[in-house]
């Protein structure tokens, strides 16, 4: 059924967003900072679920694009936010009548609410990962055959760039550089798709799993218990580690914000691996968590999500591991978001399994 | 008055258009195979001068964009050819209705050719610049302040990518990292212009001047006499060294050619820079001749224009200056497309005053 989102509610969306985006997705002060300038600004949004998006909507996704260690110091304009799409539409030559989210995370979950306000547009409750991922064709939708393209890009400076790409993979690899060039930190509209084709390649309720989890946090704070067992639960994932950050790695490189993080507790050490996300958590070098499952680093009390380029030394963070949708543990989709792809000579886990292992 | 062009004129067209390409635009024998294949294919194509295109007429411009040093590896195909300007007419919401060339070259002046000859539109016999240079905003038109985009780039794989910028300093960068992107040669459409802005903005009459020059050498060659001298007459130019090549330095960085060439002859030694153009000629030393000048290498016996990426150890060759337009030696345009933009710290000479300096 659908239902309104207001500014009031975003602060909470925001935070359960970027526990969602697993490190990346962006930071969801900025995120949270922008929507609800938007609501405010233009009034609430009306969210659908998947099954009441009507067949011949013209959906499409926005969201930032970029190293999120430059997004947190070039926050966009809602001027920014609408340009791509009204360049996708040129190009579609129709206009977009519903809007959604790309993947999880603070800003990534948050940019589609501002769009839909700026433009008047209701927002679809899904997105295409479940989870935030680095590259632009890591989303579902790519494995039921929809095209990333026409993807459009828009920066600060009032450019825009239309790409109409062969393959999904062509698309990120010609948005990267332009994305690059264009000062690292981007908006786009993509996978321009019809409505009958959203329930089956997306993941449902996506904004509503956001707003439920961060809810739960606020709700343990002020009920003075544990905020990260609250958010556990809700995902239906497990803490695995507890410690203080003694060691980060990072550089921004083509385009990406990619490192390490070393968390030290108890005597035993675990290591994380980054690209913009969290993708494989190791303690005293076994592998414990990859990618496509999701890893999180939350702060030790009050379970405030930590993003990959707000890891500093000396905090104190848990470290929960969740369940990824199912679709993404399928031989082709390991494929694009497993270890290897990565460059990590190590086959994936599943979460469920470990669970039995570690039990 | 409007002439008609035909597959028997496109050698003398080419080889002319190789000789105003000064190092650059491309190699004339791949850019004379396309242009024949497509009028052989498509019958001849009409010419228009610039006073006859019609005010309301939709002009664009179709090039080749990317390193020659790759261009000659990768032989595009006449489908390639047309498929900017189509990108380009999506995002515009009209049709093109005339061709023209960005600059003078050997394949730069002959794939707008090919492209008219594909889409049955007649070319308008101009270019943006009365030579080539390595950077697309380096045009007239730029001058006149004339918009490079939108401005649509397409590949070998079928990937297209169309932009729009706030400036064509912004065009060039955009489309330059996605060129490299794109495997480094790609087909491209841009400055879209009313036919009203053809005559003010663009240098008139390059495509004859081009088979002019190349009959000149024909000519020459067959009568038995210098095809240099001839050309150089036809050029107002001048030849100022005379040698053998014996020294070749290039690498294919940020998608162009750069590099230099050491020519020896009687003693004295002339140093040439290129960025897929030559952009400076110094004797022992001393700066004999800058961009935007015209710098051109021919063989020495056959008058053959010799590009930067043909520059072998050995040749023997003579240097040939020649003036540019003059609008290219205003202030605002020598910060262009003068030798300070390059990197090199000298004023840019002017061929004129540098004739009688030399006499």
């Amino acid at each position: 059924m659908s239902w309104t989102l207001d500014a009031d509610q975003i602060d909470d969306l925001a935070r359960g967003a970027a526990v969602l985006g697993t490190g990346g997705g962006g930071d969801p002060y900025i995120g949270a900072l922008l929507a609800k300038q938007a609501l405010r600004e233009r009034g609430p949004v009306t969210v659908l679920t998947v099954d009441e998006v009507p067949a011949d909507a013209q959906v499409a996704m926005v969201a930032m694009m970029g190293a999120p260690t430059v997004m947190v110091e070039k926050v966009p304009s809602l001027a920014e936010v609408t340009a791509p799409l009204r360049a996708m539409e040129e190009v579609l030559g129709r206009p977009v009548t519903h809007v959604m989210c790309a993947e999880a995370g603070g800003v990534n979950s948050t940019i589609p609410i501002a769009a839909a306000a700026m433009l008047g547009l209701p927002l679809v409750d899904a997105d295409g990962m479940g989870r935030a991922f680095p590259e632009l064709q890591m989303v579902l939708p790519t494995l039921s055959g929809i095209g990333a393209s026409p993807l459009a890009i828009g920066d600060d400076k009032g450019n825009t760039a239309v790409l109409s790409t062969v393959t999904n993979n062509w698309a990120e690899r010609i948005a990267r550089t332009a994305c690059v060039e264009m000062g690292c930190s981007v908006m786009i509209s993509l996978f321009p798709m019809k409505g009958d084709e959203v329930a089956s390649s997306m993941v449902p309720n996506t904004l509503a799993l956001c707003l439920q989890i961060g809810r739960a946090i606020t709700r343990a704070r002020d009920a003075n218990v544990d905020p990260v067992v609250a958010a556990t639960e809700v995902l239906g994932g497990r803490e695995i580690f507890t410690g203080k950050v003694t060691d980060v790695e990072r550089k921004t490189s083509t385009g990406f914000a990619r490192g390490r993080a070393q968390v030290t507790g108890d005597g035993d050490e675990l290591e994380l691996n980054f690209q913009n996300e969290h993708l494989m958590a190791r303690r005293n070098g076994e592998v414990l968590v990859t990618t496509p499952d999701l890893i999180l680093v939350l702060e030790h009390d009050s379970g405030e999500p930590i993003t990959t380029e707000g890891l500093r030394y000396g905090q104190r963070v848990r470290v929960v591991a969740a369940p990824s949708d199912p679709r993404w543990h399928d031989a082709e989709a390991l494929a694009m978001v497993g270890p290897r792809y990565f460059g990590y000579d190590v086959d994936s886990t599943r979460f469920d399994c470990r669970v039995e292992a570690m039990a």
